[in-house]
C-alpha cells in the first residue's frame, strides 16, 4: 500500500508496461514543494508530468481538497512518514473518476472517491492513482463531507469504537474540541447517545464557538482554565465521569484533563498541538489505572488494508473499513455528521489558503476547489 | 477486607461479642506511630493493647517483618491510603499461629501466615487477625523469603503475567532493578526464559551491584546514563527489543526508558521514586503505539478477595491468589527466587533500621525480628 502511495506520487516516473497517457486535456496543476520548509514558501503551484494510466491505476479528476494540519506538518518536514520529494501536498480530498485501467472493475467512470491512504497528494486538478489507494464514495454524499471524511471522521469514528465500550449515557472528554476530529467526535457521539465534554483554548469569540459546538451536539464545553476549578464538579452531577479522553494537545492541558477521567478508564492521544509531551502523575497510573493508548489513522488503515473484517468481542464487524465508512455515509445522509465549517478557495489562491490554515484559533478549515 | 484490616489495626478497641483474651503472657510490643512523621522521629516501641480472640480471628505470634519504601511513605503520610492513628507500621511479614478462633478452620496453631492485605501493622511481637487477612505458608518456605513475599515476588510476578503474553526469549526492561521487586522480576523472568534489561543508578559500588544482579540472574544491567548511548544498541543484537517495560521511578529515566519498548509494546508504572511525573513524547503514542499503564498489588488484591479464580485465554489459572502464591511457593524451594539481599535487625534497633532503610542507594533490606 505504502509503495502504491509512492508510485501515485512519483506520477509517470515508473512506467507500468502495458501503459496509456491518462487524458489528452490541459496538464494537470497541482501544488508541488520540492524541499521542505514553510508551506507559503516552499509549495507552488506547477503543471504536473502526465501520468500513464495502468492496467490497475485510476485516473481522477480532483474535485475539493482540504488543508489540514498534517498535511502542513508534512510539507515543514516534521511528520512522522514523508513521501520522497519533490511531492504533491494535500492527503484528505474527493474527485471524480475520468477512466480506469483494464483490469480495475470495482470504479467506473463517474464514481466519485476518496483517498484510503495517506500520502496521494490530492492538492491536484487530476491524477492517475492505483485502484487500492481509493475508496468509493456515494454520490449524494456533499462534496465538502466526502472531501474531508477521510481522516478526521474515520479517526473520530475508531476512537470512539476501539478503546472503550460506550454505552449511551457514558462521556466523552476531548480536547481541540474545535478541530476537524474535535467536530467529528461531537456528532457521532451525540447520534450514539454518548455525552461529550469539550475542552477548548480561551479566546476572544469564545461564546460563538461554544455556540457552535453546542449546535454541533457538545453537552459541554470548557476552557482549558476552567479544568482546573471546582466549577467542573456541576459538569459530573449531571454526567457520568468520562472513560474516554481524547487528546489532541499534550502538556500541561492533558494533564488537567486527565484528572477528570475514571478510575480505569483511556486516554488516548492522536496528536501533539502543544509541541510538549504528555505528562502524567505516577499516582494517576498506580492509585487510579488509567491506561493511555495512542491511534493513527494511517497505521489502522495500514492494518486493516487487506480488507478482513475482524469480529468485535459483541459480535458487530465494526472494525471493517467498509462497515466504518457505511456507517459515516448513513451519518451524512441524516445529518447527524456535517462538514467541518469551511471556507472554500479557488486552487490559485492556494498561498492565502495555506496562510489562513496555520493562523492560530482558526475555526474555518480551508477547503482548495480544484 | 479494608475494615477488617482496620479492626485488626485497632487491636481490642472493637470487641466481639463472644471474645476471649489472646494469651496471658507480657503484652505484645509494636513500632507505633501516634502522628505522621519522619519515622525515625514519630515511630516508638511501645506496649500495645491485649487483643480479645473473636471467633473468626487468628492469633498470631510475629517472627520477622521488612521495612518497605511503602511503609515509610505510610509513616510521613505521603501514600495514597492511610490507617488511621495511632497505628502500627509495616505490611509485610511472617507469623506462627498460636491460637484461632472457635471459627477458623482453614489455620490452626503452629501454621505459618502472612498478610494477605495491606496496613495489618507487622510490626509487632503479637497480634490478633481477623482470618481473611492472613495466608498460610508451607514451613519449608525460609522465614526471610516469606517476609518478604506478600507484596514485591506477588507485584513482580502479577506485572510479567497481566499485561503481555511474554514467552521465552522474549525481553523485559526495568528501571530500579536492585529494588525488591526489581529482584523478583529478574529471577521469575529468569526461571521462565525471559531476558531482562536492568536500569539502575550509577554508584561508586556500580561493579559490585552488577555482578550481585547477574547472579541473580539478570541479562543486562546498564545505567540510566547508558540508556541514552548508542551502545544500547549492541545489547539488541542478541535480544528482541523489550515487549514489557517495568517502571518504579519517573521523570527523565522513564523516558529514556520507554525510547526502547517496541512498538505495541506495554509500560508499566508502578512507583515513582523519582517523584517526577512520567513523561512521554505524543510521537510514542501516535506512531509507536507504546501502552502506558499502572499495577498496584493492593489493588489487585482487593479486585480478587472474593476468591473467585478467573480463567485467562490460554486457559491457565494464573488469576487467582492461590496459584500465584503456589507458583512463588515452587520458585523458592527449586532455588529460582530467593529473599532481597537483607540485614536482620532486633527489634530494640529500629531506630537504626528506619535510619537505614532511608539512606539512598540502599542495597540491603532491613528486616526487624520480632
Amino acid at each position: 500500500m505504502q509503495r502504491a502511495a509512492a508510485r501515485a506520487l512519483r506520477g509517470a516516473r515508473t512506467l507500468p508496461v502495458r501503459a496509456r497517457s491518462a487524458g489528452t486535456g490541459p496538464p494537470p496543476r497541482g501544488l508541488l514543494y520540492e524541499r521542505h520548509g514553510e508551506p507559503p514558501a516552499v509549495v507552488q503551484l506547477k503543471d504536473l508530468e502526465v501520468a500513464e494510466l495502468g492496467d490497475s491505476d485510476v485516473h481522477v479528476k480532483m474535485l475539493a481538497a482540504p488543508i489540514n494540519p498534517a498535511d502542513i506538518n508534512m510539507i515543514q518536514g516534521t511528520y512522522a512518514t514523508l513521501p520522497p520529494l519533490p511531492a504533491v501536498g494535500g492527503n484528505e480530498g474527493v474527485g471524480e473518476v475520468l477512466e480506469v485501467g483494464r483490469r480495475v472493475t470495482a470504479l467506473k467512470p463517474g464514481d466519485r472517491v476518496i483517498p484510503a491512504v495517506n500520502g496521494l497528494g490530492t492538492w491536484r486538478t487530476r491524477g492517475v492513482f492505483p485502484q487500492e489507494t481509493l475508496l468509493k464514495v456515494p454520490s449524494d454524499i456533499p462534496v465538502p463531507c466526502a472531501a474531508t471524511l477521510s481522516v478526521n471522521p474515520c479517526t473520530a469514528f475508531r476512537m470512539l469504537a476501539d478503546f472503550e465500550s460506550l454505552a449511551p449515557g457514558d462521556s466523552v472528554i476531548q480536547n481541540a474540541a474545535n478541530s476537524g476530529v474535535g467536530q467529528a467526535v461531537i456528532q457521532i457521539a451525540k447520534a450514539s447517545g454518548i455525552k461529550t465534554i469539550n475542552v477548548v483554548r480561551d479566546r476572544a469569540d469564545l461564546p460563538k464557538l461554544v455556540e457552535r459546538l453546542m449546535a454541533l451536539g457538545a453537552d459541554h464545553v470548557v476552557t482549558e482554565e476552567m479544568l482546573r476549578k471546582p466549577e467542573m464538579k456541576d459538569i459530573f452531577k449531571s454526567i457520568p465521569k468520562p472513560r474516554l479522553a481524547l487528546n489532541c494537545v499534550g502538556g500541561k492541558s492533558t494533564t488537567e484533563m486527565l484528572r477528570h477521567l475514571q478510575p480505569k478508564g483511556t486516554m488516548v492521544t492522536y496528536g501533539g498541538m502543544a509541541k510538549q509531551p504528555v505528562m502524567v502523575p505516577v499516582s494517576a497510573f498506580i492509585f487510579r489505572d488509567v491506561r493511555l493508548r495512542g491511534f493513527w489513522m494511517s497505521q489502522w488503515r495500514k492494518d486493516h488494508a487487506q480488507g478482513e473484517p475482524r469480529l468485535r468481542r459483541d459480535g458487530m464487524d465494526r472494525d471493517s473499513v467498509t462497515s466504518m465508512m457505511d456507517a459515516l455515509f448513513q451519518l451524512i445522509r441524516r445529518g447527524q455528521l456535517s462538514a467541518p465549517a469551511c471556507t472554500q478557495v479557488p486552487l490559485q489562491d492556494y498561498k492565502a489558503a495555506l496562510e489562513n490554515s496555520m493562523k492560530p484559533f482558526t475555526s474555518s478549515k480551508q477547503i482548495l476547489l480544484l
